[in-house]
């Protein structure tokens, strides 16, 4: 069985519960705290010397880093893969978009506002230039969804999961999605998928 | 034909220049300069809404930009992406490291220290936080090359191209690359391989 690093709170570790649920593959879950430190330490940073979660620890004793790295290994072969290579690539790249141009944005004003404490007034410099970027990513994925249901075309697949993770919970970063209306209807066709589960899903123990 | 807007000295865009070089696909290539604002006019931004180099414009007309995802499309079904599932997957993993953990500090660097006039004396708040995290980024890379000559493995693969582009003008951005012998022998095998061109390189017209 695989075994997921994760904090219950991060959108990057919920792409990876969302996607073994979706895909029906058991993992035990381990609870690693980044706001406590508990990815510096030397016994973490031994399984990931980049000292990110998730991290996923497969069955055959490797360690995976990287979400978006992690997602597509284990969606190999899934519906959660575009079969022709056009699509594979347009899911790609949402994904590196995902990475670059909205998660540095959207998902740290989000940590910053809602789990650091005192990180609005910390990083009260920091917060225009987020907002920026931030609604500029979103404007990009609106004017996307305006044309297509998905992000890499007609069907759902891993670019929907990877921007779905932080996109679902903006407003916790200050974003207001109320001006979105092709976001808002994406993200319901997200959580009307089968298998979805919400962020604080966990699998039985 | 495909097309490529490329920047010449955009690591970015150099990554499929070097990639199609090596693979033998033919392309245009189009001029486009970023510091002149080129990226963000009407008509590029019809191309892509992201306002970014590299874009490749393929033969049947679609626009693919992400220089990674672009990458992956060029190069399915050759060597340059690994066969096994695993090394696959580590070939992502390194991939996204590169646009979220090394690109944003050794790129961003190399261009406010050596391209935009008076960089220096603009960003000298940023510089601290970029010299930190890029050598973070050298530090895992060397690690990891300590100990398998290339970044999935026995095999030069996609994530090679990825991280050689800015890491091999690293010092443009201030950065000392003497203290990495692990990741000095990487950059010579990189270059040392068949059908490699140079950052200079423009395909015949």
């Amino acid at each position: 069985m695989h075994t997921l690093y994760s904090m219950q709170a991060s959108g990057n570790c919920y792409k990876l519960r969302l996607a073994m649920a979706q895909l029906g593959v058991a993992f035990r879950l381990v609870d690693v705290d980044t706001l406590k430190g508990e990815t510096r330490t030397p016994a973490f940073l031994a399984m990931n010397a980049n000292g990110k979660i998730p991290l996923l620890k497969l069955e055959s004793g490797e360690y995976l880093p990287e979400s978006n790295a992690a997602l597509f290994y284990l969606a190999e072969g899934s519906a959660l893969i575009p079969d022709d290579r056009l699509h594979r690539a347009r899911m790609l790249q949402w994904m590196f978009f995902e990475q670059y141009s909205h998660e540095p944005y959207i998902a740290v004003a989000r940590m910053w506002r809602s789990y650091v404490p005192g990180g609005l007034e910390e990083k009260a410099d920091q917060f225009p230039v987020w907002e920026k970027n931030g609604y500029q990513a979103l404007d990009i994925m609106e004017e996307h969804l305006s044309t297509q249901p998905y992000f890499a075309g007609e069907a759902y697949c891993l670019a929907d999961i990877a921007l779905y993770a932080y996109t679902h919970m903006a407003n916790q970063g200050g974003f207001d999605l109320s001006r979105y209306p092709h976001i808002r209807h994406w993200l319901q066709r997200v959580a009307d998928q089968p298998g979805h589960v919400p962020l604080s899903w966990r699998p039985e123990t």
